[in-house]
Order: C-alpha cells, then sequence, then structure tokens
C-alpha cells in the first residue's frame, strides 16, 4: 500500500484509528471458546464489526507465538481474510524483529511474503543491516521503533549522547530516516509520551507514526493529534484492549464497535478542526 | 538447567561449542529435499552427528517463521527431539524478542512453556518491564543482547553517553545485571569485537557470554577465550553456517561432524591451557 493510498483511507473513513488484534483466550467471551478456532473467530468477528472505522489491523505476534503452531496458523488465517475482504485497510505485523543482514531478510520475507501483511515493526538496536532487509520490498513498509510507550523506554530510548546531546531515540530516527524514506518507513512513538512528539517531529515530519498507548495505556488522543499531526495527518493511533475486550459477553463484537465508534468520532472531529477531511 | 550443570556439561565435553540450527532449503542436500519434513529431518541429521561436540543448540526463529506454519512446526520438533534424546545440552531460542510488559509475558510462555526453550535471547531498546518477564522462569535463561557481531553494532550500540562516558552497550550491561543475576542471564556479545570483550568482563565478570560470530563471519575463537573467558569458561561459543553447511552433498552430516570437531578440538587445548580440565 502507498502513502498515498493510506491517506486516502484516512479521508474517506475520517479515522486514523488502527485495532490491535491481541487475542487472549482468558479474556474471550465463553462462546467463542468452543470453536474449533476461537483465535481466528474472536478476529474475524472484531474485523466484521469494525472494518469501517478503522483504516489499520495491528496483530500482535507474541499473543499468536503464545499459542504455538496453531497461534501461528490463526495469524495466517487472520491476515489472509483481511487481505481477501479489506485490501484497502494498512495490516501491521508488530513483530519488533531485528538481527544481522540475512536473518533480517529472513523476517522480512516471513512477514511480508508468507505473511502477507503490510508491513512488520522492527526493533534498532542491532543497527543499519538489521533495518535495511525489511526496506527492500516494494510496496511495503519499516515501522521501526523509536520512542516505546511503556515504563522501560526510560531505561535506554531517552539516554542522552554524548556527541549530539540527542537523546538515543533522536539518534535512531536521524540515522533510520537516512535509509528509509517517509514512503516506505513509519515510527513507533508510545502516546504516553505526546509532548516528546514535538522533537519527533523535528526530525521525521513527512512520515507516518505508529502510536501505541492511548486507551488501555492511559494516552490522550488530542494530545497525540495536537503535537505529533502533520499536515496529511500522518498518525495512526492503535487501540487494543479497550476495543477487542470491551466486553467478554455475546455482545462483545457489538461493543468492540461501539468503543471503535467512539474514537473515530473523535479523529473525525480532529481530521475536520486541521481541516483535513 | 542451572549454570553448575552447563559448566559440568562444558567439562565432560571439553568443548563450550554451540551449533546454530539455521535451516535454509536453498542450501540443503538434494537428497534432504524429497523428505516429507525437510527442516525437521536436516537439524534432526546435524544433531545426531555433532550432540557428543556441542554443548548447545541454537536454533534462530527467522529461518524457521521464513517457512510459515511449517517453519513452526518443524522449530518445535527440533527442540522436542533435543529435549527428549539429549535433555543436558542447552536449547538456545535466537528469537531476539522484545515488547511492553505484559506482551513479553507472552514471548516468555512462547518460548519457554509452549516450545519448551531453556533459553531465549531478548533485545533490550525497550527497557526493564521488556526483558523482566522473561526473567520469571525458574531454571530458564534470558540471553540479552548487548554487542552484537554486525556492523550495524556500531550504529547504536557504540554510541557514548554523556552521563558516564560509557557506550551504549556499557550501560545495557550495567541495567541488566542489576535484573538478573549470572544463575539466569547471559549476554550476546559479537566475536568481531573481541577486544571489546574486556569492557564486557569488566561489567559481567560471571555471567556466561554467547558469542556468535566465529567462522563465517571472521572472529576468532582464541581471541574470543582471551579477553572473554573467565574461571568457569562462562562462554558459549556459536557456529552456524561453517558447520552445518559444509557440505550439501550426501555426506553433510559427515562433514559437518568434521567441522564441529575441529571447533571441540580447539576448544578443548583452551580449556586445558587455562587449567579448566
Amino acid at each position: 500500500m502507498t502513502k498515498q493510498e493510506l491517506i486516502q483511507q484516512i479521508k474517506i473513513k475520517k479515522s486514523f484509528l488502527c485495532v490491535g488484534l491481541d487475542p487472549d483466550l482468558s479474556k474471550f467471551p465463553p462462546h467463542i471458546l468452543e470453536l474449533e478456532d476461537p483465535i481466528f473467530e474472536f478476529n474475524k468477528a472484531i474485523i466484521d464489526a469494525t472494518k469501517d472505522l478503522c483504516v489499520a489491523y495491528k496483530p500482535n505476534t507474541a499473543f499468536y507465538e503464545a499459542y504455538g503452531v496453531k497461534g501461528w496458523q490463526a495469524l495466517e488465517k487472520t491476515i489472509n481474510y483481511i487481505n481477501e475482504k479489506h485490501p484497502e485497510i494498512f495490516t501491521i505485523a508488530d513483530a519488533k524483529r531485528g538481527d544481522i543482514g540475512n536473518t533480517s531478510g529472513l523476517y522480512a520475507r516471513a512477514f511480508f511474503e508468507e505473511l502477507g501483511a503490510d508491513s512488520v515493526t522492527v526493533a534498532p538496536y542491532m543497527g543499519e543491516d538489521s533495518v535495511t532487509p525489511f526496506l527492500a520490498y516494494p510496496g511495503k513498509w519499516t515501522i521501526v521503533l523509536a520512542l516505546t510507550s511503556n515504563q522501560g523506554a526510560l531505561d535506554f530510548q531517552t539516554q542522552e549522547l554524548k556527541e549530539s546531546g540527542d537523546f538515543l531515540f533522536q539518534k535512531v530516527l536521524k540515522k533510520t530516516s537516512q535509509w528509509g524514506t517517509a514512503d516506505n518507513m513509519m515510527y513507533v512513538v508510545g502516546a504516553t509520551r505526546a509532548q516528546e512528539l514535538e522533537k519527533v517531529r523535528a526530525i521525521v515530519p513527512d512520515n507516518f507514526l505508529l502510536i501505541p498507548g492511548v486507551g488501555a495505556q492511559g494516552g490522550s488522543m488530542s494530545d497525540v493529534f495536537q503535537y505529533g499531526a502533520n499536515a496529511q495527518c500522518g498518525l495512526l493511533i492503535n487501540a487494543s484492549r479497550s476495543i477487542i475486550y470491551a466486553s467478554n459477553g455475546e455482545d462483545f463484537a457489538d461493543k468492540a464497535r461501539e468503543e471503535a465508534q467512539k474514537m473515530q468520532a473523535e479523529m473525525e472531529i480532529l481530521l475536520q478542526a486541521k481541516g483535513l477531511i
């Protein structure tokens, strides 16, 4: 998917919502657990209920790997379902991978070719040759971790560097943005650090940012939009638990839709206020 | 597996060799490709041929994920085979995972419970809550990326920090060694940076180090031993391609054994010289 196609979807749907598909059997409605493939059936119901309200789905691979081979099968079925029924929706394999060059190339093959995702999240610690193999796939996107939403982000990502006085995450933005472009690279920036978004935008004004941490983790959507939106929106705001586990009854898909609608409505107001729709 | 059990195995086998199980169908002997599960059959042959020469096996997950669900099935079968036939051999899921706390907990479950590996490699970029969930499993090991063997290691890992003058990888060692102990935490340090091992040992004298980069990547075993060994050896040196792809003929397992034997013989001399056996 191209950047222009993604921007077009945001305008059509009046939404920059990404729904995190993080299946956890212990939070599933009991009637779903009785089905043959509960993970896929849960995801399918969530997708059917929210497809017109979001522009992206983000399965986090940990939630699938925790169920072994069955989990991987459900992940493949989920991506296939989205690609077949809703090819206009952007898919993010939230895998946080990264390895030496030839090995990162295999991860790229795993997520772009085998799985068929539009994008994959990548950890930057191992540097250039761990990131660039993902950029070799035309039409696919590499989403680099810059400043994450968790407490641990403060351990290394905000360490000040001697040479430049930059924080490590600023160095990551400066370096990695030389390897890719705003047409094939995005960044993860946590909503819990909304005010840092100004520092991020000073370095990567045009790249899309994938923002976790609104909802269950406590980040504010309007703060994120204020500090992080650019002239083309440039944001994908992710919510997982607050949407998909809004209810664990038989009405879980309806309740998920209600939560997604609330977020879409808030996004529509923000997009209008900025003259983007 | 405990640290003492690992040290005992090193003494018994006179080896601190780890064999990397990185299956690549394009490098497989043609007759293996005709079998029903070529990845598992290849691994099984390599394991049968090298089991008395090494103390650890390290499948890198990228090589399995690149083959989708079938790859994961082969990975599970491989770990099961080692655990059943050779429970004294240490298994490393080289996955380089890391995510926010609850999600890292699912990766820990995936690799320790579902897959049954003894250890998993973890990327430190996301900080404390991304690492500690792995440490919650008694008898299991967390292997943190410190200074990797690739060119990209110089992009971020060797950035100097303002406050302490440390390189980032030194900060990673200092911080993470407060979260775990030498009994549940190891570090990845590339053989291609052997002289930096002195800096590593100054911070983590007692932890085992997992050393990739000897062999195909060009690192020297004797340099690694000189700068990195401690009073209990404290090293696992990994070789993948140089062993498992020593031949792509019908003799591939014999040739793999020959290469492993060469490395074991070199290790035996080093262990003797240091009075460890």
